[in-house]
């Protein structure tokens, strides 16, 4: 694909660049920002001309409807910078699309593609020494939309926010991580809005979350909330196991989200010859094949972590601890799929799209 | 219950106050606010000093946690104002204590009492002259709380805002209610956050309630997400059912919120000698009742409508419509209830507290 220019935006340049001040090794993910962003408010049924200004809080009234009802979607993506200094983004039409697929079941307005594409573009040319050569650096993009509309009645908002935030990142997750299989909590209901990057998912987690980190494990995989039988998702992630040597993740649902990292890794697999499983997998067969050792690796997947081994699981009050393995498959995955995006191997399949 | 003045607060007054531009008779609800707003930050572990200020937009960071994972609550309450000019507030306490529920489901720091409550009796005494007298006039309060702190990693914040704005209000609905029945969207998960005013709850019903609009139907009664099988909501209400002589409600779950105009009614109509069963209600029964002429009526309850009178439902297709009934026990007992929170009937309950 090829991203256009925005025909018509605004850009006021920041009068002095932030940069300096950042130590590029030492980030902890998502807490910098570059010196601009990309504002695109809709207003009665029309998105105005966006803007390019100056990273800086901005005016709300009390009552706009994301304080009230969490009217609010976003993304999460990825530029990376090749050898030759140029910038490419990762199937970015995936995350497009799917920001868009959110916007509809959240009552939200459709952002065009030349607002959300044609902007990221402009706003990425400007911001082009925030993003560092090397594996495992990356920006971090954070398209998302707000209900800026005023009113405590509980109905969707007339007036919107879109907006586009990048952050300079290293590696997302860090140290062992073990996971609790859900047992009471879960993130998403039948016909609920699991299948959204919707905001009100991921607070939903942090509860759970904490009482499962006060227990010495640092995520949750969500089984579904009727039977709590099937794994679902690991934390924000897609998730995978390998069961001797095929790998299983539970298709996309209502309850699943369609991850970007999870169907790239889907297809990655395909190529590399690992036989993929797309289908419901039960907490039961995990159990036994961690007690029959046939369970080799567990890892969750999406574009902060790309992919992120899990270690061990509880469930049912007994731990389960997984075997430590020379050759992963989840960090071959991993590098493969780094290579392409980092233009480091060829992208046989079309993914990258330079900037 | 007594309301203490709350003993450190920055009291900062309007200049010019709104209220002569505000036409009373014609208010459409939530829209319009009152002069001042109660304002608390939340730092680093630590409720700061208060403030009530003039209504006004305020800055905030766009990558507040609130915007991208909506961790944010809210409450519902209204004031008052008898025939003696005094305003009077309805059971507080169980907003206040269901706030702090809702906060502790969704991560944030409890607010306490004298900030709550404390804060709401001086705001509502500098703004008394917006609660106007006479049936159907209240005023309605919005406590509510977001993430502040900034930084897009999916994690509970460090920052947090409370505030509370008022708005003045006639009547929530009007016109004929007709609602369908969810056999496939749902608002609430086991092991979810059904129970909590979380503003993510609210907005996920957005989506299938404009549906259920195109399909001419006002609101949708939420059935649970497993099963489809059990009626548990009506729109952002409870619902109550009668058949016969007999009012029925669902019990309070994880998923159904314990809304306190459901059991201020349950109260109300026991002391009346009605028939009340909470128990699961399943759609079979409602719609046996409505094909052998033994359902008589179907309301909703809330805090800003109190009652809301169901004309019909759909369900699979077909149409039920309910009888047009001379004296509906829901309007008797909105009648009761509205007695009491005006001070027009003895408040034999205790419910009432003056400001």
């Amino acid at each position: 694909m090829e991203i256009k220019t925005i025909a018509d935006i605004d850009i006021k340049l920041a009068s002095v660049s932030k940069i300096k001040d950042v130590d590029f090794e030492t980030l902890s993910f998502g807490n910098v920002f570059t010196d601009h962003m990309l504002v695109c408010d809709y207003e009665n049924g029309v998105w105005k001309k966006p803007s390019i200004e100056p990273y800086a809080p901005f005016m709300i009234d009390p009552s706009a409807k994301v304080f009230h009802y969490g009217q609010a979607i976003f993304e999460g993506m990825k530029a990376y910078k090749d050898e030759q200094d140029d910038v490419w983004l990762f199937r970015p039409d995936q995350n497009y699309e799917r920001f868009n697929k959110s916007a509809v079941r959240m009552a939200m307005p459709e952002v065009p593609e030349d607002v959300f594409m044609g902007g990221l573009k402009q706003l990425l040319e400007i911001e082009k020494d925030w993003v560092k050569k090397g594996k495992g650096s990356s920006l971090y993009i954070r398209p998302f939309m707000i209900a800026t509309g005023k009113g405590v009645v509980a109905a969707p908002a007339v007036f919107y926010r879109f907006m586009i935030i990048l952050s300079p990142a290293k590696s997302y997750y860090s140290g062992e991580v073990k996971v609790l299989i859900a047992e009471h909590f879960s993130r998403a209901a039948n016909g609920g809005i699991g299948a959204a990057k919707a905001a009100g998912n991921y607070s939903a987690q942090f509860y759970p979350t904490k009482l499962a980190n006060e227990k010495g494990y640092q995520q949750i995989i969500w089984t579904d909330d009727a039977t709590h039988t099937k794994l679902e998702e690991a934390g924000t992630m897609n998730v995978f196991f390998r069961i001797n040597d095929t790998l299983y993740t539970a298709p996309t649902s209502e309850r699943i989200l369609d991850g970007v990292t999870r169907k790239s890794l889907i297809d990655l697999a395909k190529r590399e010859n690992i036989n993929v499983e797309v289908r419901p997998v039960l907490v039961t067969e995990l159990v036994e094949a961690a007690q029959n050792g046939t369970l080799q690796e567990i890892f969750g997947a999406g574009t902060a972590a790309v992919v992120n081994p899990i270690v061990g699981f509880e469930y049912q009050g007994t731990y389960y601890e997984l075997p430590k393995l020379d050759q992963p498959v989840a960090l071959a995955l991993k590098e493969k799929l780094n290579n392409i995006q980092y233009k480091l191997e060829e992208d046989t399949f079309g993914w990258t799209v330079k900037i």
